[in-house]
């Protein structure tokens, strides 16, 4: 089953807003069994969303366009799509209620852009936007289904989740989709797919498997469909489990969540704590970690030691350590590691330190070479990295790498 | 004048990479002078391409694709462009001497696939790609100029700048273009707008006024066309000037760079030293600030103190602070800034307390709450915010406001 996805706004064609909607939808239509044609961007103006629609609806049954709801002038999806379908409006009641409810909460008047709101094309099925007052419309014709939502990322998502995506397996018929996703670290792409290419090679047709990469960490997702949901689910337990042992030294876990929540959420059930030293990544390890609701059960806090004092001081590295090995070194940062355990009482803790670049290399130690240190209060293992000139990319790896040392750490003590 | 993008690849439609390609493109053709009038994102087969091409012309004079030019058997664009413009594929010998050069560099072997990436069609332009082994391909054909550039983006951009943009303004004799840029914080759009209407209302017709607005700041960016480029520059400054003295409280910078970026040269202009004491903000402050090249020339550290032992450890708080008045807490905030000052050595510090959320509220302290602190050696201010429910937005909120609150210490300070 085809869709296209059409974008209206002249925020999104002069760069002012990164389109992150469209990947979004593009991910969740495919986990139900829908794939995306094209993504079309367009301005705010008729004749050119009326010409998308000409274009989108040649080639897909589904047509799925976010923005241009707004209650300003220069909005006018929603006149439109009136035009387009030859659908004049109406005024919904429900809709009406519900922009009215919110303007009251909010103790603000309503004006009459706000009331126009509640107007729709005579014809589309309105489906309520709990998180805003522009409704969300669904349009059957000649065969073909097109949906109109608002563009602000979260009221979309929400709606997709709750109401749209339901709505489209059920108008489409479509079979049960099942996903089951690994999350690995520490090995390539193409190596992975050597170690697992024979259990690969014998997957039914039904079932395909996909590779996602990124920096690091690749994610193989199973996708499997059919009617018999129990039977499916079973099957690509079996398949997951022959790629799991296979590959187990890289597996973090068999669910598709971010590598840092997947420490955690190991830490938390053991109760275990982790403490963070960082120099070149300057506090992206920790933001990572705090990103994650509930992360302060297991993460206490960690330093940001930029100068040689800061190392000293906080993290209680040797004054000679510094001067005689540098910053840059296996035994600084290890120095840093266990600083970090016992000055923040911790079972564990990450230690980084490099040249993130673009200046700052010395001889025999370019921009890029960095060093990371993991520590629980036995151990400590550091491990050299050369990363490559760009600043924001050494950051990003090293932190990566400085969670998977970690990741391997904890299993070699927990199992 | 109007442009088209047109993004070619799978890894778009399927929602594995988010397409900031387009972004980027859009606000640097418009710098120039030129419209994007549709984004199109296509998957990887010639006749989808060949449609969006055929479509694209019909509206636009540029057409600028990116993607699809790997060595691998799933990128077409090259053969798809040599098929819909009649140019049989020629070898380049610059290109294969290019692309031999890279290999030899890395050392690596050369395969067949690698040799054919210097298969060009024949009438187009090559453009040599520095950072990579796909060339970059402009046609002129009909009136037309199309242009195939690789999809990886430091790739697409160092091209763009270096090559496709100073060609687009000579080959549609583009006149000059000239930016001024005002970053303001602190104040919403439309209060910035109803403070300024009159001078915008001033504004000659050949200069136009943009708000581009972002996390609590607002850029400013006046647009001037003309033939006289000392002229225009001259009368662009003059406006800006009427703009800065108008709303001087909220100017950060007259450059198009980021909050924290204003900060740092200023504080390094001055000598002056830097370090944050981070709760809630969990080292998301101190990683926009090092994510900076030459940022430790001003910033020393900080902590991320979650735990109340962190927070009497490393900052200092008092045991009594933090359990008559809590972690988030007017007196608590003051005390973590004024401790990051003296314990880290710094001449001011940032610091932040709050709830995050989703969890964690508590009577008369909801989640979204957050206490704010900037420090000099002489003195520390705290402010109350109240943000919403949401996390992350609460951790880039925080982020901000405690910037600005440092900007405006600073401009206090040194003024």
């Amino acid at each position: 089953m085809l869709a296209e996805i059409i974008t209206i706004g002249d925020e999104i064609l002069i760069g002012q807003v990164v389109d992150t909607n469209s990947a979004w939808m593009g991910q969740e239509l495919n986990k139900i069994g829908v794939s995306v044609k094209q993504i079309t961007s367009v301005s705010d103006q008729a004749e050119h969303i009326k010409q998308a629609l000409d274009e989108a609806q040649q080639r897909a049954d589904l047509i799925l366009m976010t923005g241009g709801l707004g209650p300003t002038k220069d909005d006018v999806t929603k006149l439109t799509l009136s035009s387009y379908f030859n659908m004049p409006l109406r005024r919904d009641e429900a809709t009406l209620a519900h922009v009215t409810d919110i303007f009251a909460r909010l103790n603000r008047p309503m004006i009459e852009a706000n009331i126009k709101q509640a107007d729709v094309p005579d014809g589309c099925t309105v489906i309520q936007n709990k998180n805003g007052t522009a409704p969300c419309m669904w349009f059957e014709v000649n065969g073909k289904i097109f949906v109109s939502m608002p563009g602000v990322p979260f009221e979309m998502m929400y709606l997709m989740e709750e109401e749209i995506l339901p709505r489209i397996k059920k108008a489409f018929n479509l079979s049960s989709i099942i996903h089951k996703t690994i999350l690995t670290a520490g090995l390539g792409e193409s190596f992975l797919a050597q170690q697992i290419e024979d259990i690969e090679d014998q997957l039914p047709s039904h079932i395909k498997l996909a590779y996602l990469p990124k920096l690091g960490q690749v994610r193989l997702r199973l996708s499997g469909t059919g009617a018999d949901e129990e039977a499916l689910e079973k099957e690509i337990e079996h398949f997951a489990q022959q790629i799991m042992t296979r590959i187990a030294k890289h597996v973090v876990i068999d669910q598709d969540i971010a590598l840092e929540k997947a420490i955690l959420d190991q830490m938390e059930a053991k109760g275990l704590t982790l403490s963070t030293a960082e120099s070149c990544t300057g506090g992206y390890i920790s933001h990572l970690i705090t990103q994650h609701a509930g992360s302060s059960a297991v993460f206490a806090g960690g330093a940001v030691a930029y100068s040689y004092d800061l190392k000293e001081s906080i993290l209680g590295v040797k004054h000679e350590t510094l001067t005689t090995f540098g910053a840059v070194s296996e035994q600084t940062v290890k120095e840093m590691a266990q600083g970090a355990i016992s000055h923040f009482k911790t079972d564990y803790a990450i230690a980084v330190s490099g040249i993130a670049g673009p200046g700052g290399g010395l001889p025999g130690k370019p921009v890029g070479t960095v060093w990371i240190a993991v520590a629980s209060k036995h151990k400590v293992e550091a491990k050299l990295f050369t990363f490559g000139s760009k600043r924001i990319q050494n950051i990003e790896r090293s932190a990566m790498a400085a969670l998977t040392m970690l990741l391997n750490l904890l299993k070699q003590d927990l199992n």
